[in-house]
């Protein structure tokens, strides 16, 4: 069959829906260049404005998938399965999931990305273990995997480039808030892994892209169903993102936090998300136990083991993984003080967020290097008790300028209430095959 | 003020009105190259699907406007007033009426187009006329202008430069279909003429860009204000566009029946619009007479000869106006019958207008010439009694593959009926600064 990209961008402006045929020849025509970015950017806004339903996003995300090369992990015997978040502050979960995951019986060939915005990124996170590197070629990537039954790598330029391209087209155009978009965005990186299973962890509230949960909802629903169409079974949990997860916000810090979950001595939060969302790729990946067998590779030192083999196989040192005080620490440290008595009713994971990355923790242009030493390490978080001069958190910093022009913002993060305030859920909602 | 094209076209994306200043950094922007095609196709479709309300439209207007050379006829002591049409088939009025009221006192500095898709164009249909030529410079088109009241010309490449770009983008990103766009499309060029009075055709009915009279007077009340926003009195008068108008359709015909008009022998529906829209001319002018003063100009033969005198002045051989046999015809001469006795009840202007293009008197692609030879000539128009047999149209064509490729295409275009239709009025509405 033959298409005009106008009559396809004509289509979706006017509401209906496009042929599974159209949208395959737009990706393959675009990624090669034969549809120019002014055709593409149309067509982008016309998503935004008029949406995507679940097909059409599925046949979209396979078109972006089969834009490059696809992962066949098929030799590897055990079940695959992975893990995604949409991103949120102090969200250092997949650190000690993956190892856990991996000390149960599960293949985890773990595709991550860096910070974007005001939030954090498993990568950056890995590279503050001194020499930790995430590329890797193909071929070592299954050797590691093979192996370790866990990698924790970097996408390949190889794998679905109409996305790389469209990606940066929609920063350019006022195209990014799209749920189906942003769905294929996410969902055609994680199917060029070969998976079995996959979890997604979906943020709603002040630290997340999608802030609303009803939004949150129907991104989770549209994932769902894209992996699910697409042969890989797939689960959502809509998690609170409204404060940080844990106490540590900052690359080496959130290495140190997650090698205390592996340790049996994370914070509750935390330690909670990694067990819950353990449990569920257990379950995706069909290997028994549940949380006991995971509590088992906690107590019985298997999981941080597994992170340590894993991290020597990428070519990374793994004293600082026994020993974090060699892991690096930005030089100043400051103190933010509690205003009043009372209860802290807000520790904005948004503020905090924008707050880290400012003082370094984060990228401000995407050449910009990250700084993994510079930390925002919460003392007082919401529902805590606090009397005036208390600290509410200890910033580690690493230039004073910076630190004085954003140590204002960084303290409006918290609020302090006369009464107890209500706490809200950290797990709201599980989407899967029964539930779209 | 300082904008970026993302932070606009976000505005755009979330339904909330552009500022002013923003939009004028746009377009400057745009026209100088600066912001890139993609940035603009995104807005447009965000437009196309959002909207731009009237003082938007009136900036984005005057913005286009600016960004290319303004015509300054200030040393013209006649009020200068311009007619336009949003394009019709059939729709010759412009040829008869500009010369009418140009010797009526009324200085007319008119800017035309060429055909567009199933419609035809006043310059194409000029260029019938042997030697005319509308590609005049500003020094001629001010000396043409002042002799003889009127001056029939086309755009020049310094007019709304922006225009012409953002033109050709929305033809290849199917953002052509907003009324705010279109609008400020036909205005900028308008009011780069330097008027004092505009009179707006806005065409509705099956041969219209807008077929639906609701959007046909959205067009209508949008071009209204930005007319009047930007200091020139502007009139529209929404008619009907459901059959060509007058008998003939195709390029020398055409300047045929508008000598017909000018002699006073033209067809009732013709000469009908040439004087309504005639008086709102002389009205814009405050020009008294009215219709009588018209009919006038009409007996004396002065229109006419305005016709005439402007045709010399721009290289045209006068000779084919006062013996129409000396312009072009097609060789060929073909008949349409009717296939049964009754009362046409449809005649209509969209099938006529793409047949009588497909035949040569239009353009498929814009770089094809046009047949100024190629004609239908009707004989049954909607209301008309006929007899099985009888004929409906006389077609002149030069090529007869092309003449049997769409002979019966052209033929679709009449039903005919066992009872009396309903005829729709020709004038259906005037909306001017009192309606908006």
């Amino acid at each position: 069959m033959s298409f005009t990209a106008v009559e396809l961008i004509e289509l979706k402006r006017d509401g209906k829906e496009l042929p599974p045929e159209g949208i395959e020849w737009l990706i393959a025509a675009y990624t090669k260049g034969s549809v120019p970015d002014y055709q593409m950017a149309a067509m982008a806004m016309a998503i935004v404005l008029n949406g995507l339903d679940v097909e059409e996003s599925a046949i979209w995300t396979n078109a972006m998938l089969n834009s490059g090369d696809i992962l066949d992990l098929s030799d590897i015997p055990l079940p695959k399965i992975d893990k995604h978040s949409t991103g949120g502050v102090g969200d250092k979960i997949s650190i000690p999931l993956a190892p856990l995951v991996a000390a149960c019986g599960v293949a985890v060939p773990m595709i991550s990305g860096r910070g974007l915005g005001h939030t954090g990124g498993t990568l950056d996170k890995l590279e503050s273990i001194p020499g930790f590197s995430p590329r890797i070629d193909t071929r070592r990537f299954r050797e590691i995997l093979a192996e370790h039954n866990l990698v924790l790598a970097g996408q390949t330029d190889t794998m679905a480039p109409a996305d790389r391209k469209l990606y940066a087209l929609r920063d350019s155009t006022g195209t990014v808030p799209s749920i189906p978009l942003i769905s294929s965005s996410i969902m055609s990186k994680k199917l060029a892994e070969g998976l079995d299973g996959l979890l997604l962890d979906v943020k709603t509230g002040s630290g997340a892209f999608m802030q609303d949960l009803e939004k949150a909802r129907e991104l989770a629903r549209i994932m769902v169903g894209i992996g699910i169409e697409s042969g890989v079974e797939t689960v959502a949990v809509i998690t609170d993102m409204n404060q940080p997860l844990g106490y540590e916000v900052g690359n080496a810090n959130e290495i140190r936090e997650s090698l205390a979950v592996l340790r049996g001595q994370g914070p509750p939060d935390v330690t909670e998300l990694v067990l819950a969302f353990g449990e569920v790729m257990l379950e995706l990946g069909g290997v028994g136990g549940g949380r006991d067998r995971l509590l088992e590779v906690i107590d019985s030192g298997a999981g941080l083991q597994k992170l340590k083999d894993v991290t020597t196989a990428q070519g990374g040192d793994p004293a600082g993984l026994d020993d974090p005080s060699l892991l690096e620490t930005a030089p100043h440290e400051a103190t933010i003080e509690a205003p009043a008595d009372g209860w802290v009713s807000r520790c904005d994971a948004r503020t905090i967020g924008v707050a880290a990355t400012r003082l370094g923790a984060g990228r401000e242009r995407q050449e910009d290097e990250v700084d993994h030493g510079v930390a925002v390490t919460l003392r007082a978080k919401t529902g805590d008790k606090v009397s005036k001069g208390d600290s509410l958190a200890v910033v580690r910093y690493r230039d004073h300028d910076r630190w004085e022009s954003h140590r204002e913002h960084l303290a409006s993060a918290w609020e302090i209430a006369t009464t107890i305030p209500n706490l809200s859920d950290l797990i709201l909602e599980r989407i899967d095959r029964s539930t779209i």
